[in-house]
């Protein structure tokens, strides 16, 4: 069922996590082979976090989880785009809906 | 006017390109310091291809070229999300607009 994805050298295939409502992209983390089965196995998005070494789910201590609506891979099989509903507030531990709230000032 | 970003181990850090007319998501690839500055200055997007370890700039033999028109950054200041106007067909080698033309069978 899931096709065959390069990994990187450390195992891991960056995910970007986009709200399937309005297609606003909310986050990018890293999954290997196991947290991507585990995400489609669970329909919620599970992670490796190459910080703290260990599984993670989406939402385990805030709640808010990303229910999988749709799972894309890219031309070269090395990248995912999986469009999710987005619980709870959003999906930055900042509080805000994306981890993209900040934008470069290219005036300057 | 850029601020301090995280690159990974080898100086570089994923860039995530999103259509401005329809937030849909075109393509990822990875930007070094240089290719982001070059990026910057000229408007369009400038990546460093890890494959052919060299600098190229999106739709320089295509012609589908992206002009860049937002540039935001995450939590961790670790990717990039640039918006652009997505010139010619597309933003895939294949001819498919966006290189996430391909979804898993979620149902098997």
């Amino acid at each position: 069922m899931i096709p065959e994805l390069k990994y990187d050298d450390k195992g891991l295939i960056p995910a970007i996590i986009q709200d399937v409502k309005n297609n606003e992209v909310l986050m990018m983390a890293y999954m290997n082979a196991t947290s991507l089965e585990q995400t489609v196995k669970t329909g919620k998005t599970h992670f490796w976090s190459r910080s703290r070494q260990k599984y993670w789910m989406k939402g385990e201590t805030s709640g808010n989880v990303q229910h999988v609506r749709e799972i894309y891979y890219d031309c070269d099989a090395d990248t995912l785009l999986i469009k999710v509903e987005q619980a709870g507030a959003g999906a930055c531990h900042t509080g805000h809906r994306t981890c993209f709230y900040r934008k470069l000032d290219l005036e300057k």
